[in-house]
């Protein structure tokens, strides 16, 4: 059965569809590919955009979307097998899924990081577990990766520069500071979406510390080798910059500082000065600036930039609604070749 | 673009429309205004009548509503511009209303004052925020006023008078003790409406510390200016209620202590006694008795006259359904005149 | 006005009635029964299964819930009649429930005990107070009872044993360790509806201190009366599974020590051995296991247990779906014949 966990995943023709897909959804918004259905929000982390999104693309298609937030209106979930459940977690993901499978067609899963131990944390357990255990095809709502971010993404620079073939644009993807140590989920997302789609890609942050989980660098490497295009690690701005047709900003956690984040703080506060200002557009080829929301005006990224033409960060967010629109009518078809867990179907 | 901030921003022409449509609804609950349109209903502070009516009068006009709470299941927001976003918001308006106004066609924004700094409050920055960035159509679910509650108040008095011409009608806005001082949103608007109609108002409050802000004060002299009508401030309690056609009961905060709340706790403390009870009733010109609720019983009002038959904040409540449903409606129709936001529209 | 509070106020008829449409609509998922009607599903206490299986029971009829949860995103509210309301609560069930009743059709009622004073929380002050105040039908959704659950498990043994004639089953309803003291809302409902059926029950407990209500205990004993079947207690687990057909497991607060359950703590530790395990259920006549769900995996029941074809509990959760559908259309059915409180309809 096909879940939609990461892009990776995907056949490039899969990919293709998706997002072909997703703009023939924005250009005729409703339709009846989930008339009936039901999809599960299971959200461990907030959310607005993802949230929204969701529940209005269910909706457009004649779907109903079920927001579940565990541990807040619902239960705390086990995660792993075999445990003595003598803690604070009331059920198992075995009970969560299964059950949750016979009632839905879809499951949504969120969450986050948490923070303490990266080796733990870049398992995915939460999403893996889900889609272990469920009957039904799970969709990643933003993990340790963020693939509905990905092709919201590669849709919205299809449409600036006009064409599905992306192959030799000059892609920065910046680290940012964030007062905060932030999830690399996107980061992980920007660097494997844009390699897969050919472009000449630059990792630019402050210090190898901020090189991201090698899984990611691997795929993006991978990706570069069938794709063409390139992969750089760079610490210099200027030169990062110059030329570029992209600019894609986030901020993210230092690896080797996972859990242990007062060491980072200092290195983090020295490189503040990564903020995407029009110093640095004005070195780039009239390069689109683009950003996953939410953002820290005037410490990701300034005002002018924010509200200069070259920014496509709202028209990134508006397609968040139709690729996840595309990815929930695919896997809905998909399961409705399948004998489905509920007797009723 | 037409928003829905306060009463006073429409025509007469408009006002008596909605009301009229509300009544409409009332009759014929069902329709197609909203087919295949989405409400997001941002709540800053709780809801039990606003949250249910909005999202069932969505739901019985063909719509969808979706409920946010910023800072709960969403993100906390930033709304002054020009900041350097290094405290705890994570976003600023600008993109959360550009970006939800590209998923829906209307935000329904419910945000409370802090109650630190009425001059603060008084600008009812957050309702503003979203009109100024929002595309679409932003309606005011309370804020430091409840237009809302006012049609909704209305529309149950033209019931209850088996007219729509309340001119001449006695009407006594009377504040009430209350454990904790509270918004005055709804005295405001209490204020706006029963003079925007042309009734003989009555503001009852313990002493001049009570008086509304000026900008209410002054529309309501504006509107006794335009429709007739009169408003008179009094402080005695059987001058007031004697001859009443409506008794309207709430209460509110004293401006002038505003953010010293332990100094005005003994002046309210003295004048629980503003209770509504029968032995003040009977004063009345057999007035009818209404409530925006939440009502503290045999606090603001005894059993005997929330239990009485001249008791319409049931019915009052009810309207709060029919009346949002014609605000929905008439937003949603002159939305769809403009261009809209979304590409897929 | 009908409700659906307790399955002993249902006549044999309407409980078959109501099972046999649950399995209708297990077949044919789809229908018209709540075409444009609205269910408030107000809950005090947190839900997954209850939520999402009335959400999506509304939608698959045509209807759609709103979900409420008073003093989390909507008001505390007081019970009592009478009261002066100068503490917490911020509006009376007397105004929430007809209000309420003006917008939708049906109100579904989660609240659990507060398990301070059982003498207090045996009179089920909330759902008896909604259901007195309110003017359309009233659905319990787990209060000290969980009929919705009774229907659910009556319906997943009916279809385990391919009849829909349970008499003469030997069923077990056995207590199990858990961490805290719980609700003995299932264990009510499982020994009042497994004597319903006629079923040859035993309460299988600790110690007498861990026997249910007199309340439970007489509705099982004039049941038996009527139904044939009979009622035993036991504190012998040999004896309790010898031969049984179905095994049902709850943990549950011994009620003497209701509020002191520091008191209880020793003797309930003292039992973990009332664990469901593959070696109790050899002694079984080849029983099928069920449980409500949430269950702590090797706390309640062991992993085997959970995952032996013997466990029916994913089928009862799938049935609450089926079974609340019954209710909803029943109930609506029901009211559609009343002069509707709302004035639109």
């Amino acid at each position: 059965m096909k879940h939609f966990l990461n892009t990776q995943d995907l056949s490039r023709a899969e990919l293709d569809a998706l997002l072909a897909q997703a703009a023939a959804f924005k250009r005729t918004p409703f339709g009846n590919d989930l008339k009936g259905r039901a999809i599960a929000l299971v959200f461990f982390n907030p959310s607005m955009r993802t949230r929204t999104s969701f529940e209005l693309g269910a909706f457009q298609l004649g779907g109903h979307a079920i927001v579940l937030q565990p541990g807040k209106d619902a239960w705390p979930i086990e995660f792993d097998a075999g445990t003595v459940m003598d803690g604070e977690a009331e059920e198992h993901i075995a009970e969560v899924a299964r059950v949750l499978g016979r009632y839905v067609d879809l499951i949504g899963v969120r969450a986050f990081p948490k923070f303490v131990d990266w080796a733990e944390d870049r398992q995915d357990k939460v999403l893996r577990a889900f889609a272990r255990y469920s009957p039904v095809p799970v969709i990643n709502m933003e993990t340790i990766t963020h693939p509905c971010q990905e092709l919201a993404h590669a849709l919205a620079l299809q449409e600036h520069f006009g064409t599905t073939d992306l192959r030799g644009k000059k892609y920065v993807l910046t680290w940012t500071y964030h007062p905060k140590p932030l999830n690399t989920a996107v980061a992980n997302s920007a660097l494997t979406i844009a390699t897969r789609l050919g472009m000449d890609v630059t990792l630019l942050c402050p210090t190898p510390d901020y090189v991201l989980d090698e899984r990611y660098m691997d795929w993006a490497a991978r990706n570069v080798a069938e794709s063409g295009g390139s992969l750089t690690v760079s610490h210099d701005i200027e030169n990062a910059y110059r030329g570029a047709d992209v600019v894609y900003a986030k901020s993210w956690g230092a690896l080797p500082f996972f859990g242990r984040w007062q060491d980072e703080k200092p290195i983090r506060d020295a490189h503040r000065h990564f903020i995407v200002d029009e110093r640095k557009m004005a070195l780039t080829n009239d390069a689109v600036f683009s950003h996953c929301l939410p953002l820290r005006r005037n410490v990701k990224a300034t005002d002018a930039v924010m509200d200069s033409p070259a920014c496509i960060a709202i028209d990134e967010a508006e397609n968040r609604l139709h690729v996840q629109k595309a990815v929930m009518a695919w896997l809905a078809s998909q399961a409705g070749k399948r004998e489905s867990g509920m007797g009723s179907r």
